[in-house]
């Protein structure tokens, strides 16, 4: 380990002295790379509130004193911990046979032998919450929509609302479990996890996600027989509230040092994948960004916050509000890297009127990186929302999504699926874009 | 599944009556692909000696009937039966974490508490065989090879030996336990299963492989620290002899009904995926071939094999050559389905000399599909390399395997991974093929 310190210190200090330019200066800088691969490999997953979790908040802490962060330290949070069991769903007739799953995050297990019942499919959500009650009781509830892809993953929100209500739905139409399609755009055999929730007047049932091609089996099969049998087996473990931490760490601005402008990621991540493009790749581009504008001297202050929990449901990001909601004044912008390791297609804003015309001049320094010119509706990223809630302005560099469902929430979200080049193009606009905010003196509140 | 027959005995009939010349008539022909649809939904995974087996025996034997073979049979053999049971694998240090694994089919499991120990890495199999016994006892072996991709396959060969030998040299060397990368070309998260061997005077340590992402991630690890620490759980299931089948049926030579034109493919697969390419596809393909030949009342006997326990090490095929012993001079000719679901590209011989010139009509019928001439050393396909060995001619319908080594033993081998319009492809490429061998008088032996 000490060896690879030495290189990336090497890397980034060769990177900043080498040439004046620093649009130059990252071409061939590696540092976002570098720290994706030290935390994949060396923590792996880091499910929130895990043992793992907390090597890596201790991991985070360490890299950003290492990389000669001005300061480096973490916030508490407590948070509901859930942990993943066996599980394993058969085909009990007409055709047996096991299919792949997953349970979905925070969901609650079966009993110890199981449920055996019939299955009844929906093609969505809709259709479930409109059917006949009778006609759900006591049956396992399939539903089986399809992700479409696209450049900005824009389905994923048409369809995600099966794993996040689908047990809430089913169980009140009296179903005694509920598998769904994954939320997912590959036909590779893997199931998707992902946060579901429960309400607190309506019965808790086990809820799991099967893989695409299982899906598809699934519906064949019942396209046969209609009164086809699951067998589901899931244990899962709640065992209550844990602490776990958001990670901060600050170059201190030369001028302005009071203004924060706030650069973002998650370093938690799902279970079952190494948590590469989610979101071991944001990690290392906002990381790398700050590191490598320190010596640039940014007038206003350059915070990264590493955001604990997101997965479960943006826990860390309300704690970091909550915590410094005096303060929020200060933030005269907030922006996150959560939607892997794409290129940067589109700059979208949510900046005040009187500060579009710099949000102009920021897209045009990011044209040669094939970044187009986007709207004033940006959410800044999914923790990044919570601090727009309370009027900190925002910006998302929006990447290419086209392939992000294929892995993400899956065991197949591991370092391989970074691009190194889309990678080091990330770090370039976030460079770009930080230092610009950083060295303003432009009010982009709204 | 009534309503599904009727589709597909209407297929095959519109088929062969509506138009006359029958390379034309295949040309929307959808039976392979039916077939192996039915096979791989209604059955699924089918692990020679289990009961799936024995239920993939009956829907083949079922099938041939209702597609009107003249004669349908199945002959037994007893076989050493293996089945998978739970299995995990940890870095314990320095980095704790989970990696993906699948036992390798005949291996031992571990004691009930596992094996923890130090890992050693290797290139590949010689340099094993080559270490320093002192630096290899009581480590876990890895074996780190990669296969590369090409059109025919051709690395395979080259790799496999780690695998199927490799539980054996790691013994010799003192070794606990043995896990090799997966001798696959995809970096999706899937381990590959596939036989292994034991030697009777050599400790039976258990065997295992890691996905492509899981060997990287163990070869960075190691980098790191070369002292790094594995635990292997792995139970399996040896219970001993049981009875599996080859499934047998003919549609009778109108002229020469005593010289068998045999084509086959193996019923088995093995239990993670659905065994789609591998080989469900060859399944198809073949039952389709002689079921559409039938109403053009070929000369010769076509005899459609679907041998049992390919993948245990062509135990059916052997099976079968014994029983036929005394008649294969009867056998005119065999070929094999078994390499997926790609589209034919070569037409390899093993014929006489004197035969030489109708293999060379034969590929002239087939250049129209995009199929070259080959040489004249085909193999005929696994299985059917038993009966070359007996002096049977044979003859290989090369198919693309470029991406055959992506899917191949996974649980990721599954129907969606076909292209139906290859499989057609292959369907009339089989046509030709087969009729023109089974309508000729040539004597195609060497």
């Amino acid at each position: 380990m000490k060896l690879w310190i030495t290189t990336i210190i090497a890397a980034a200090t060769f990177a900043v002295t080498s040439t004046p330019q620093a649009s130059q200066l990252d071409l061939n800088n590696d540092l976002a790379y570098q720290l994706v691969e030290s935390l994949t490999v060396e923590v792996g997953p880091r499910l929130a509130g895990s043992e793992a979790d907390a090597r890596a908040v201790a991991w985070a802490e360490q890299k950003f004193k290492q990389l000669g962060f001005d300061k480096v330290w973490s916030e508490p949070f407590t948070m509901q911990y859930w942990e993943r069991g066996n599980a394993s769903l058969r085909v009990e007739a007409p055709f047996n046979q096991a299919l792949v799953l997953t349970a979905l995050g925070g969901s609650v297990g079966t009993p110890f032998d199981g449920i055996t019942s019939q299955v009844i499919m929906f093609d969505n959500l809709q259709q479930l919450q409109q059917a006949d009650p009778a006609s759900v009781k006591g049956k396992i509830v399939f539903i089986n929509q399809t992700l479409r892809k696209d450049i900005r993953g824009g389905f994923y929100g048409q369809v995600v609302g099966a794993r996040a209500q689908g047990a809430v739905e089913a169980a009140k139409q009296g179903a005694k479990a509920i598998i769904i399609r994954s939320v997912g755009t590959s036909n590779n055999r893997f199931a998707h996890t992902g946060i579901m929730r429960y309400q607190d007047d309506v019965t808790r049932i086990p809820a799991a996600a099967i893989s695409v091609p299982d899906a598809q089996q699934l519906s064949k099969i019942l396209a046969i027989n209609p009164e086809a049998r699951l067998s589901l087996h899931m244990q899962n473990n709640l065992p209550g509230e844990v602490t776990s931490h958001n990670v901060i760490a600050e170059i201190t601005g030369s001028k302005r040092p009071d203004e924060i402008v706030l650069i973002s990621a998650h370093i938690d991540s799902w279970d079952e994948g190494t948590g590469a493009l989610d979101d071991g790749a944001g990690v290392g581009i906002v990381m790398a960004t700050a590191a490598l504008l320190k010596k640039e001297q940014p007038e206003r202050t350059i915070r990264v916050v590493l955001f604990g929990n997101e997965e479960g449901g943006l826990i860390g990001a309300r704690a970091y509000a909550a915590r410094h909601a005096a303060n929020l004044n200060n933030h005269v912008f907030a922006s996150e890297s959560d939607f892997g390791a794409g290129r940067v297609w589109r700059f979208d804003t949510g900046f005040g009127e009187q500060a579009l015309a710099f949000g102009a001049q920021v897209q045009q320094q990011l044209k040669h990186l094939g970044i187009e010119a986007g709207t004033n509706t940006a959410s800044g990223g999914p923790d990044v929302s919570v601090l727009k809630a309370q009027g900190v302005p925002v910006a998302t560099l929006q990447q290419d999504g086209t392939d992000y469902f294929d892995y993400h929430h899956t065991p197949n979200d591991t370092l391989d699926k970074i691009d190194p080049a889309a990678l080091q193009q990330n770090l370039q606009a976030w460079l770009i874009m930080t230092r610009a905010i950083a060295n303003s003196q432009v009010d982009l509140r709204k």
